[in-house]
């Protein structure tokens, strides 16, 4: 059994289980290194690591895995799952609850019940993940690496008269020649689009003197970068310039407190605050960031509804922005990771 | 309030509750005309359609939307959605048991507790969007065109020496070029690759004498197309050739038989049996079909599993696969409506 399965099961007996059902495809990815465990479930206790998945992907599985046993289902996933827990004759099964749903739930609970307690656990795996090794931070690495080169190939692209979703195009086409993959939808909003901080690419053509919001990510390995840059094509109002160096303001503020031991809530305040002083909170609608990893947003939420301290070898994203309803919206997303004794911004030569 | 929702309000007194709770993102787009409603929940009663979203999308969704009440959520979405209820004073609320996790479901279930029934529920929704407009029809009918034209293009680029990566870029390039979407990842499999039902899209170059399976779809104002094809490059074997025409074969009888009144299972089974004759149903390693419609897998499943009988108006696929492990593999798949009498093949007309 792999390293990382053992020490999850190290942490059973804190949680009164002798089995642990993964559901959530990255931690299935992080115990078995297969990627894009999608429709499939992973028992892991004493006895190994029990892959169940269906006819669609179970040679995929067998031909790219080792050291775990794959189970082929004949039936639904929760049924096999039934069966399988009732043969290894487990006692008590910790379930993901954040990624089961309430019918499978209904149906694991039907099938056990007289035999097997099923205990609802959350973040059992996610917390492992959130420290992330030597390895895991170079393939972060190097997925913002090539994220520099791509952001290099819009800058010599971008210019009025192309379309947000040519550039969109463009991008997708670039990321995917190149072997990388794309872990979120890209966000290309220009003009007046960029006040949405989740805006849709359209077909509107970009114009002289018009912001640009890029906001996207690779993906390495399943490492995945995620950045967030404004461009500016030609003359920028004074305002827009006025805001954008408070946001980096901001930004550099939160940044400077990370350090082991600090909290998220700390570290979005540090923001947030800056913001107030200069009276612009009020258009910072979201958190100020997150974890990123296997996924593109995990634990920690970089945010003041938590107070989880920072620990070396975290991941995560610092991204606050100013958004003013129906005119402009701007964002500068980077990547720090905290240090022993601070942090490194991994994205920090990247323009 | 729209007519879809007045619908689905008139079943609320068969399962005995006031109120719905709609989780799943289709689902809403259904009955707000809002397309990717991603992390946002839709609450259904008499009094209106409750919108609840958060920052990110909160303006988004207020300029692209009529008749619904749209909440931006301070909090999480399951404790907005107690507020809400309580607000509303709502006395039995079902939920969509499949798109909510056990999670969501505790966090609802401990702030209602006292005051409230939950309900869980299944299919409520879907069932209404199993039987497609005339409306609904016709983008699926737009989504098969631009289809038509991918492939064309496809056939004419298709040689050997490319990659099937190069092949995945080229065909996203396009489909995005053209404004339409992209409904899941589209399947390139050449060679060898081709022995897994749902391959992944490798670097692997194609050569002469190739079979090629794609197997892809497109969006058209949230309505997909999803049609398999193969390629062959050059000279294919006898064997890949007989095997070929026996899966149109067992298509064509599966076909022969839909008809309202008949049921999935009966579907499925026509060609599984004519598979059976020829010796080669235990390389059918997965369920005939499947609907279609604003998801890419929707009700009904046409399997064995399964015994709903079809409805005119229901729009599925008919695919069955031939897979020799480690070998090759073989599919297709077309568009079936079923009609007042018997069946249309949307993709008829598609090579």
């Amino acid at each position: 059994m792999n390293l990382r399965a053992k020490k999850i099961i190290t942490t059973f007996s804190q949680h009164k289980i002798d089995a642990l059902l993964i559901t959530c495809p990255t931690n299935i990815t992080y115990l078995t290194q297969y990627l894009r465990a999608e429709e499939s479930w992973l028992l892991v206790c004493q006895k190994g690591l029990f892959f169940i998945t269906d006819s669609r992907y179970y040679l995929q599985v067998k031909n790219n895995t080792s050291g775990i046993k794959v189970v082929c289902l004949k039936k639904s996933l929760a049924d096999e799952t039934i069966s399988l827990v009732k043969d290894l004759k487990l006692k008590s099964v910790g379930f993901e609850e954040r990624f089961l749903t309430f019918a499978q739930y209904r149906v694991l609970a039907k099938g056990l019940s007289t035999t097997v307690k099923l205990i609802p656990t959350r973040h059992i795996v996610e917390n492992e993940r959130q420290i992330k090794s030597a390895e895991e931070v170079l393939n972060i690495r190097k997925a913002l690496k090539f994220h520099k080169q791509v952001l290099n190939y819009i800058g010599l692209i971008l210019k009025p008269g192309l379309k947000e979703l040519d550039i969109l195009v463009k991008i997708e086409n670039y990321i995917k020649t190149h072997g990388y993959g794309l872990p979120f939808d890209i966000i290309v909003a220009s003009g007046i689009n960029s006040c949405y901080p989740h805006a849709r690419v359209t077909r509107r053509e970009i114009r002289k003197n018009d912001i640009v919001l890029l906001d996207m990510g690779v993906d390495y390995k399943g490492y995945k970068s995620d950045l967030t840059r404004m461009f500016f094509l030609g003359r920028i109002s004074r305002l827009i310039k006025d805001y954008y160096n408070i946001l980096k303001g901001a930004q550099e503020k939160a940044i400077a407190i990370i350090k082991p031991g600090v909290s998220v809530a700390e570290v979005d305040k540090e923001a947030r605050n800056y913001l107030a002083e200069k009276g612009l909170d009020k258009y910072f609608t979201h958190a100020l960031g997150h974890g990123v990893g296997l996924d593109i947003h995990e634990i920690p939420r970089v945010s003041t509804r938590f107070d989880t301290p920072l620990k070396e070898g975290m991941v995560i994203t610092i991204e606050p922005g100013i958004y003013l309803p129906n005119k402009f919206g701007i964002r500068v997303e980077d990547m720090v990771l905290v240090t022993k004794k601070g942090s490194e911004v991994l994205s920090d030569d990247i323009n």
